[in-house]
């Protein structure tokens, strides 16, 4: 019994260290890029010993490095769930909150995760993975604008217009440490939203 | 005189040696990023010699990186100058094509050089740089509205906006190795240039 309990509290402290480690790479990933990440660094960050980094990922930096895009992915995906039922605008404005708060909290200095890999790799792995977030991310939005009353062609091609518009805008006030790019870009959004 | 000719030769072939430098460091950072562009790649695709670039560059990477990124944002400015005199729509137009060029010449293999530093790094020179092409293409994209009669205020906003959604649109088609996500961001530009 005292075993399967240690077992147990191994499996946690191995899950949590994992976590932390993703955790960790998708906060250096949005600050430094992909190659600005390194497996130091991700342990230095996590407090993580050094073998379990290839314990938890034998696949190496890319394996890491998928599992945190898919991370940062999904918790925008979730996050979403908050706007279901709520108005176009309503949606549009949750979404550039979610952008502008990565800019503040930084203090410009962390973008898109997701963005950093894919504007750095030629890994056709890592590039399928990003492509499947931004095209989740579109599918959520898109299903969200189409509840809220927008025909479905038009809800999925602003929806991947928001995202791109927002991605761009955030790499231009990173650049300028300056909220002014970003809220040009989201005051046409929000004027366009259907 | 005949040393002063070999000095004009010397002189040429230096310049030019210099130039494919920053041409071979473009093309490596639009297509994988700021650190996946190593000095050693930038000789090889430019066939310069190992000593050229520490006399051409004694600033290091950094230095380079910034020539790039100069040189690219440039170009940019100048091609811009086929539209003076244009209407909105030709403006907008002239602008996408210029980076649809850039993924169909690429096979979706490179993008912009001046996001990909923008989003890893922290230096504040480089990105004081990014910062002022992103603010120099704005500058001239409005110039160029205005001249079609757009009022400076609208003139400026969309041009930022082109700007970013662009750049997030071309990231998007990379990841997908796809024209669809750039496509339907264009007709989405397009549909809005004022």
């Amino acid at each position: 019994m005292t075993s399967v309990i240690v077992k147990e509290v191994e499996r946690i402290v191995a899950t949590d260290a994992r976590r932390k480690m993703i955790e960790s790479a998708v906060t250096l990933l949005a600050m430094r890029g992909l190659q600005g990440t390194a497996f130091s660094d991700v342990l230095e960050r996590s407090g993580a010993p050094r073998g379990s980094i290839y314990h938890h990922f034998p696949g190496g930096k890319d394996q890491l490095v998928d599992a945190a895009i898919t991370a940062s992915g999904q918790r925008t995906v979730q996050i979403l769930d908050a706007v279901e039922g709520a108005s176009s605008i309503a949606i549009t404005t949750y979404f550039l909150d979610l952008w502008r708060d990565v800019l503040v909290r930084s203090k410009f200095r962390a973008g898109c995760a997701v963005l950093a890999v894919t504007v750095a790799t030629d890994s056709t792995e890592l590039l399928d993975h990003a492509a499947a977030i931004f095209r989740a991310w579109q599918a959520r939005l898109a299903e969200l604008y189409v509840s809220a009353g927008v025909d479905p062609t038009t809800a999925s091609s602003y929806a991947i217009t928001l995202i791109a518009a927002s991605e761009g805008a955030v790499a231009l006030s990173r650049a300028q440490r300056d909220m002014a790019p970003f809220e040009e870009v989201a005051a046409h959004l929000l004027a366009t939203t259907p």
